[in-house]
């Protein structure tokens, strides 16, 4: 398969027309669809608009979009012919050589096949008359033609060449159809290809549409599917991206126009396999800004068990390990004491390197001495630096760059069981992408809490394999740490919850207040033995269990100023999840904090 | 009717159990619904919760929820006696006499009568040993039991007297059902009586409700309708508001709480008539912060075609009329000619001070002169200041006030046709309250436009009789105007907009552009003759038709840096909208100032 022409809607970005012009161009797509709306309101002549799109080496795809104009009452036809003959013309001056039409949303719309057919032929005598083909699209809420059969069985009753079928991914895959819609649709017959992402909401199709739509890979219709049976049936023209959204529509234009551009790349990879593929496995450390004699972050550690496990053989670097879990200190970096990075094994290292260099996503650049791993580092939009290592013993394991206490014993915690990551509102679905079209992670679903004064809403991304937990989180009204970044929680997996909490306290470790009242209702909602209810009220432990017997058992420090905290967690029998039932508990001690 | 007693429940509220329960109580409320996930995260005692209550003056009505008690798989109804058990003692130490059980929404539930009657009448006799009443509230979104008749029959067949109905407004209208689906059932059968509104959107029903409830006056549900029919039956409990959304969870509580007290003593209104009628009918004047003097203003006002029509016979203000339109400069305030007050005819001017008092909207204290009209201001939560006057001739007719220039005539502007008002997204639906429920306003539905840098809401309020035009915007996104606040629009209509946009240039005014596009798209949308296309594009008017032949003529100044602008409109034959169809030209031209 050859390179995709990549294509964008000037209606996905927010701007003006010059501008959104300029954005695509630097982004390295190929063409653009002019907006009608974003040409009305412009003082450049649409010819102008050609010239400009000349200049930065953009084609004129399409024209978009003509509405209402099939099953039209036949006395109000011939206002419809002057409509279009206008904005044909406008299509010429464009340069562009399609016009997108969609199908009639007017409750006065008349479902008669024949009359349809007919004024679609006319429709295309005149499009022909102007050197233009027309891409007739079922919008998802039509009032008569909304599936995509409909609209293809229109364009062969149409019968002319210049009526040819629009494949919009978001209107075809939101009415429930997929990729089998369009067996036997012939690749020449199919004169337009749009392409859009969404999330599964259960909602009004047309809102959904307005305000939720979103680049491919980072929502969860089977896009890829569609264009791939669009390029299989012989369709040979741009694949162009049709996205609006409350998020969108408030973004710099620069910031979508990047994230536009790695969804299509993304796709493309998802198509053809031209990137190499990596799939993130493991959290392997997390890194704190401070300096490795820093007597206050040391004193921190120290007391939640962590001990000096390496130095690094040539920078400021320090090397902290409680069991599984492993801390990294850089003096190299300034940041109180916070986390900052977070290295994660994720084979190949070369894979990773190549993919974020094809995407854009943005490297660090540091200085790497003689045998030291290669260990890049990619910048992710929360400001996270992710760090990706071999795994231990192979050549670019991470741990290999420091001098080792070997004397330092296995005993401790488990590992880093999931690290929290918080975002504003509008960067969520950038991040999502990061870590799943860069690092191979799948996110979930999005959940939702009651905070104290607002909302916090979380998703899960989790390798196919692997014991990797990344928690992004997005917090929305003015709470206590309302202006918290990235990395505000590390998740800590142990064996025996209640003695470590144990040992922390006597460590002198702040841990978070539970309310008595809280283990009234544990003992309401699970009807728990007793001594173990007693066991649990005693260390102050939070409890949740599944359907399958699955127990959680887990605490939290307080948090920091800047909203920062750490949680120590027992997982037993299989218990999968994160504890949903007490977040509510903790928002609350956070708040009162 | 006796009055309400007036209930809220701490979900409704943002922040922590003690600070809500003290918010509630000042905002005069009778009585108060403690939420579980409240109690369970405070470190109050339910006894101590208890005597807050009692501190505060106010009663426990209700412990709320417990959930999937009934249709439960018989092997698992011993857990659920435990747990209500449990929660039951928690309501006895609360002192709340009925507590809310919902109908189950486990894919799980056994749907069949003769189960769920007979474990509900269990809980029945659980409740009674507990001194309690267990009110049993259909949700719209249980699995087999989602309707109001649902729930009552499910009650009649527990037949027992601690099994009682809860109503949800909410619940109830949301399924499309209405005040006739509580015919027959005796009041003395109806346990609790929870109300809510909300906007009528179409969408899944648990996210309308968890996202968008809104209080009675500030949606569109017959609310008032069910809370009749409620106490038309006998119910004697009290009126309990449950609203959770967006907006609530992140609103201070102070401000929902007076909201919340305010949509309470409107539904008594809406049921006893109780307050005076109030009908806002007509614009009187808008208010400038400006010194009398003001050689920058005067200019301003000069150009715009204002003359000086009279002078306050003891403050140093001015009446300035353009034909119908009448601004009056006010130099006892400050804000650089900005507009900050609105005048209304309003009769009568006392039952306006009567029901602000009664609803808690404050009046602005002034210095009112001997024989002056009384002319009451009250502060709409925009910040901008309603001024209430008797219609034209009348006693308290504002102009009485003035020292009026006969010699002025009255040819000029037809008057003020709308003013624009824009709020935080947050503050929409308490603006929308105050113009509803104390001016007698009815709300339209929200309209949504693309802005270049994010996206416009607006709401038209408009009376049932009379030509005022209030339209309330809400900006989202950081464009040009994001900050802009209060008045940022007068429309005046006129009778000849190409005349008037001719002199307003000729005097120097500032118009909007209108790109040639726009005339080209004007051509293709509306087929318009020649000849009027070209004074259109002439004069730079904007165009609107509706379905009936009215048309729409207007044109924008340039917008100051706050973002105010003045548009100039005519109406022809009757057209009744706003020309929404060129908003988004507007939109852009001012972004691109």
């Amino acid at each position: 398969m050859s390179a995709l022409r990549k294509g964008i809607a000037t209606v996905s970005l927010s701007g003006l027309l010059p501008e959104k012009l300029a954005t695509i161009a630097a982004a390295g797509f190929d063409g653009v669809e002019i907006f009608d709306n974003d040409l009305i309101a412009s003082p450049l002549h649409p010819s102008e608009v050609a010239a400009r799109c000349a200049d930065l080496g953009l084609t004129v795809d399409l024209f978009q979009p003509v509405r209402d104009v099939e099953g039209v009452p036949p006395e109000g036809f011939r206002r419809v012919l002057h409509r279009l003959e206008r904005k044909f013309e406008i299509a010429q001056q464009l340069g562009a050589p399609v016009v997108l039409a969609c199908s009639n949303v007017s409750p006065d719309a008349v479902d008669g096949p024949a009359l349809r057919a007919a004024q679609l032929h006319r429709i295309g005598e005149l499009a022909q008359e102007h050197g233009l083909v027309v891409a007739y699209e079922a919008l998802a809420w039509g009032r008569h033609v909304n599936r995509v059969w409909q609209s293809w069985t229109a364009v062969q009753d149409a019968d002319h060449l210049a009526v040819t079928l629009a494949v919009d991914t978001f209107h075809l895959l939101a009415r429930g159809d997929d990729a089998a819609a369009l067996d036997g649709i012939p690749g020449d017959r199919i004169g337009f290809l749009q392409v859009a992402d969404a999330p599964m909401l259960d909602m009004n199709v047309l809102e959904w549409s307005r305000h939720f739509r979103c680049f491919p890979g980072q929502g969860t219709l089977d896009v890829a599917g569609v264009v791939a049976a669009t390029l299989a049936a012989g369709y040979a023209g741009p694949v162009s991206l049709e996205v609006f959204s409350d998020v969108v529509r408030q973004a710099p234009p620069t910031v979508t126009a990047r994230d536009a551009m790695r969804s299509l790349l993304f796709l493309e990879d998802q198509l053809t396999g031209a990137l190499p593929a990596v799939a993130a496995q493991e959290a392997a450390f997390v890194e704190l800004a401070a300096p490795p004699d820093d007597p206050q972050v040391k004193g921190t550690l120290e007391a939640l068990g962590f001990r000096l496990a390496g130095v690094h053989r040539t920078k400021p670097v320090t090397w902290w390990r409680n069991g599984g879990a492993s801390l990294v200190l850089n003096g190299q970096e300034t940041g109180h004491g916070r986390p900052q990075a977070l290295g994660l094994v994720a084979p190949s290292v070369a894979a990773v390197q190549t993919r974020a260099a094809a995407l854009d996503w943005p490297q660090l650049q540091r200085t790497r001495g003689a045998d030291e791993s290669a260990l890049p580092g990619i910048t992710a939009p929360s400001g996270v630096h992710v760090f990706v290592s071999a795994p231990a013993g192979a050549p670019d394991d991470w741990r290999s760059d420091f001098r080792a206490d070997t004397s330092l014993g296995d005993s401790g915690w488990l590992g880093l069981d999931h690290v929290g990551i918080t975002v504003p509102p509008d960067r969520l679905d950038e991040e999502t992408a990061f870590y799943r079209i860069l690092l191979g992670l799948r996110p979930g679903s999005l959940q939702e809490f009651i905070q104290p004064h607002g909302r916090l809403q979380s998703r899960t991304l989790r390798p196919a394999s692997g014991g990797l937990r990344i928690v992004l989180n997005v917090s929305q009204g003015d709470g206590a740490s309302a202006g918290a970044r990235g990395i505000t929680q590390l998740a800590f997996g142990c064996a025996d919850a209640a003695r470590e909490v144990g040992r922390l306290r006597a460590a002198g470790v702040a841990l978070m207040p539970v309310p008595d009242n809280y283990y009234d209702d544990l003992d309401a909602a699970f009807d728990l033995d007793p001594q173990f209810l007693g066991l649990l009220r005693d260390h102050r432990l939070l409890y949740d269990a599944d359907a399958r017997g699955g127990e959680l058992l887990h605490a939290y420090t307080m948090p920091c100023e800047d909203g920062f905290f750490v949680e120590i967690l027992e997982r037993r029998g299989g218990y999968d999840g994160y504890g949903a039932r007490n977040t509510h508990v903790r928002l609350a001690a956070q708040a009162a904090a």
